[in-house]
C-alpha cells in the first residue's frame, strides 16, 4: 500500500482482578504515566466507566496515532491497543514496551496478541 | 482465550483526494450520520486536524467499543479501524458495512483489510 505507517498491536488480556478491570481512574493515571515515559504526545482521550461493577472503555488519542482499551470484569477480559506511527521516530519498541507494561499492570494471567503492520 | 467480545476491523486505504483527507470536519460529520446510521452509541469522541494540508486523526469511543481514523494526505493514505463488540446484538455485519461506506466516502483507489476475531 505504498507508505507503512507503523506497527498496530492488539491483545486480549486475561486478568482475575474485578476490582482492577472496573478502576477507569486508576488505568486513566497508568496511562497518562506510560504515554508521558515514552514522550508521546496527546491530543485528547475518552474515558469511560460503566459503572456497577461493569467495566470501562477508554481511548488516547496520540500525535503518533492511538492506544485504546475496553474491559469486561464479568469475563475477566481485556482487550487493549496501541497503534504507534514512526512518522517522527521509530516507534515499533516503545508500542511492545507499552504492551508489556499494560500486561503487568492488570497482572496479567494469560495474553493473546497480534502485531499488524500498517 | 475464553470471552470473544467481537470483530475488529483494521484496513489501509489508498486515496488521492487531499482535500479530503485533511478535512477532520467533513470525517466527523460522516461518522456521526455512519454512528447514528447503524445505532450506535457515542461515549465521546477527539477529533485533531494536524493543519497546514496535514491529515487529521480521530476516535470515537462507543458503547459497543470504538472506531479510529488517522490520515496522511502527503501519502494519499488513510488507516481506519472499527472495533464493535456483540455484547449487546451481534455486529460483525455493521463493521463491514461501516467499512465498506468509509471506502466509499474516500473514494479509494485501493485498500487492505485485516479481520481480527477477538
Amino acid at each position: 500500500m505504498g507508505y507503512t505507517p507503523g506497527l498496530h498491536i492488539l491483545a486480549e488480556i486475561k486478568c482475575s482482578d474485578k476490582k482492577l478491570l472496573a478502576d477507569a481512574n486508576a488505568a486513566k493515571k497508568f496511562f497518562h504515566e506510560l504515554t508521558a515515559k515514552h514522550q508521546l504526545q496527546s491530543l485528547g482521550e475518552v474515558f469511560h466507566s460503566f459503572g456497577g461493577g461493569g467495566g470501562f472503555t477508554g481511548v488516547i488519542c496520540l500525535t503518533e496515532s492511538h492506544l485504546s482499551i475496553h474491559t469486561w470484569p464479568e469475563y475477566g477480559m481485556i482487550t487493549f491497543d496501541v497503534f504507534l506511527s514512526n512518522y517522527q521516530k521509530e516507534n515499533d519498541d516503545t508500542a511492545r514496551a507499552m504492551l508489556d507494561a499494560t500486561v503487568k499492570y492488570f497482572s496479567a494471567t494469560d495474553y493473546h496478541i497480534n502485531e499488524i503492520k500498517r
